[in-house]
């Protein structure tokens, strides 16, 4: 492929057939928040939309840079999705990729700064602030491997291996082909993520298969990769690369990125929506309204 | 023109013929610095490119987001440049333009936050502390109209009726044509800047026109404007728009910007550089060191 | 006096005489606030607690620094008695005081953040996005004397004059003597503000008699002096400064301040508070929810 | 103890006895640093100033609120320091522990951001870009309890499983008996530490003990707790808390704490030269100002 995606719905859009076999498409729509489930099935599966086998959830959301009221739909839809995903019971631990320090990466330390972490309040505590039935909740935010000099994944699986939580889930911000689609998707999917994948880097993997948990990852994308953009014009306006040609010819720049004027607000307003869907499916019994008070 | 620059090295690179009557071009090279100093003299050169009549100076240095010593011969060559266009005498008022919570336009703001403001110390408090010829140097940050409800140009008018500076310097984040600008380049000139030109608002304008003090403008490329990009990929594939055909009909996403992917870094470095060439130009007789010292 | 407060209560409270003339206190209660109106009717009255004449109200309300949700009767309190001081026309311009990289000093451009200016938008644009009856509301924040080298008052009055608003606001961090009154107190106050008055500074004087216009100056208490911490604790023990003893004898640090541990986080809650309170006075036809959306 | 600090120079000042057994103390002066070395020898030693056996240095340097170089003698002396008490091959982890959103807890965290971590460049690619001998350093900011539900020392424990290093440096906030040393003093130690120790809570403590490495652990105060100020003043005022009175009946706000007004900056100087500290001891071969131009 001539472009970088996270989105198991773009690979699938620009998959060369049409209806892969080993890959199922489900679509509905709840209230205004459009869903589509891909599954993949099998390895032909894999090898047609170059995704690991596994659930793609993509909601379709209202931009997250308007003006939005915190409690719509869009989250109701958001937590029920979650919550089908993890297990009944047993400490979920929530792990914040990217770099705090680069804005449209830093979707997954600005969540877990609104998340609610429980692991530390014991029953009794628990009940004597009025909280029944305190799902266990832990977060890491592991930093980037230029910072910190260690892959994501060894610093995760070493707090998997201390306090053992039943799944984990990981919120990472995602490249998209389209930037139609920034700021207006969240994917999840029980696959877990590959950071720099493709590239043969099976430190970074986050998966079942490197942590003996459930791992669902959780995302929205925040850039795109400024050679996919170059790409998707050329294209758009019937022009073909020239054999041998490649898209860096064209367009020099491939550490540049775009994303929409007011990528801080969208991160932050992602962060929220993605924090509070996933405290709102953990703790079921507590209500919305509080969380946020407790967490902002 | 089918794109947005504010830079006039690209408005005379793209101007549509070679030499036009009334630009007035110089280049030099010091050190590693390349120097261009376009002279707009007359209405027809105004024409010619675009920019009213005055001096731009443009600093081609290294790429801000490489690591780089502070001290290099690109801030000697900056502060010089500087001193050149300010008048010897009176209070100096810098006015860092922008949003200091979109990280590509906090340029202005975070400047002035490495800036050594000078205006309340008295010539006793400043001898006392070893400072001898203390220029008089105050900073305003006058915010942007949506979270302020007031154009800059007022706030800075206020300002400039109250203090009386003998000048007045702006700072600001620029729009470029190209991505292999941003980050690499610094304008300087002498003609203040309007914010929003050409939509005819001229509550907008900062210069001598409307504050009656010689303006000089000071800014660095921090992003490309995304139907520019697509613009420009077009164009330098031969292929061109058909007739009618415009630029949103191929990119449908002109809120979309174009920027390194290490923007925040750069922003920091460029806020620093500038800030100390502003410095360093207003206070010959501290030593740069003691500056630094001082301001962060 | 011994000790350092901006708060008219505790002038009242430590004033030698019990019930001076020229002072009249009012108590009232509602709902969960509590509030107390101090006016100083005559210069009697300003000898008697140390205070220029004018209202004074206070409101105590639950400690910010607690898990609490925006839209209480405290909030609903503050935008009553913030709408009574102000005119019922004309642009209201809101000033955010003190340094916004000095956490306890932050309230007022932490304020300003969460504020919404509406100044720039027009009735048309207004109606065309379902707002009727738009108070104009325009913003500032001034920064501080060390790091501009302007007087906040010297930029606020620049702004008034040309702007003409009908009234100013001024949110200012406060000094309290009790850390008990630390994030529990809003006072607001018709007499204005001079930050370091006592000390003569005239320029930095800003009410009604330098701008021309009515000044409502609104505060929460942040910091307790660390010199007047000393003195406190002293008294509370029966311990008395010995003749011609003063408390920087006992209590050598007098630029040591005082704050909760969890400071970051009450200014944070005071500045939303602060904001929704004047948000929701100046805009009584949006739903407080729908101008959250707005400004978060 | 009627007070908290972290120092051992005041556990020792404040012991009962003048000279206990079991502990040794060493003073020197190097440049304008004063450093004191307490050796705690034996069970005994422990008892007299109530710390674990090891050894506690201690330098006394010029404010970090002061306007200062960054390269001075002090950053000299705490290289030195630093490389004595690791070992020399194997590579390093650095653990920043505290609170990042609360300033004076913030140390740790900030530190790490100025840190060269290098352990995930491989030998080729140091060479390529012209370093030899890099020393193999790894970095992991914790967070705290109440935001992640996972005790500090659990993260750091999985990550020496996963990266093996040969020795640990935590770097944290401390807390002073005295003012005076806010800002002022560098705290190194060969024994870890225990956040929250005497309180029982096995699971904090961060050692040899714990992690089966050597561990450093280095600190600055940034803070005197509340009712330890009020203790400090009563004391020096001869008044002696009566029989059964306790510090919390004469100074009702133990969750207050005193910090200097600079408290960002200073944490922010203090972030940078304790990072320059251990990025100068394990890097001996690369100039320092060319790691300045690479962290910040």
């Amino acid at each position: 492929m001539n472009f970088r995606t996270d989105l198991a719905v773009e690979c699938h859009e620009y998959a060369s057939e049409k209806h892969p076999e080993g890959v199922r498409v489900k679509k509905e729509q709840v209230d205004d928040v459009r869903i589509t489930t891909i599954t993949v099935e099998s390895e032909q599966g894999e090898r047609a939309i170059g995704k690991p086998k596994g659930r793609y959830i993509t909601l379709e959301i209202a931009p997250l840079t308007k003006n939005s009221h915190l409690f719509s739909s869009q989250l109701t839809v958001l937590s029920r999705q979650i919550r089908a995903l993890l297990p009944e019971k047993g400490t979920i631990l929530v792990a914040g990729l990217g770099n705090d320090k680069i804005t449209p990466d830093a979707l997954g330390p600005r969540c877990v700064s609104f998340l609610l972490a429980t692991r530390h309040i014991n029953d009794e505590l628990a009940k004597s602030i009025g909280f029944n039935n305190l799902r266990s909740v832990a977060a890491v935010v592991p930093g980037v491997l230029g910072q910190t000099g260690i892959e994501s994944a060894e610093i995760i699986k070493g707090v998997v291996q201390n306090i053992k939580p039943s799944a984990v889930i990981v919120v990472d911000a995602l490249a998209s082909r389209s930037v139609s689609r920034l700021g207006t998707t969240v994917q999840m999917t029980d696959t877990g993520v590959s950071p720099g994948s493709g590239v043969g880097n099976s430190r970074a993997e986050i998966s079942m298969n490197t942590l003996g948990v459930p791992v669902v990852a959780l995302g929205v994308p925040t850039v795109v990769d400024g050679a996919t953009l170059a790409f998707d014009i050329l294209e758009k306006n019937g022009l073909q690369l020239k054999n041998g040609q490649k898209i860096h010819d064209v367009f020099a720049s491939p550490v540049m990125m775009v994303t929409p004027k007011e990528v801080d607000n969208m991160i932050e307003r992602a962060a929220k929506l993605i924090a509070m869907g996933i405290n709102t499916a953990l703790q079921p019994d507590i209500p919305a309204e509080d969380i946020v008070a407790i967490v902002s």
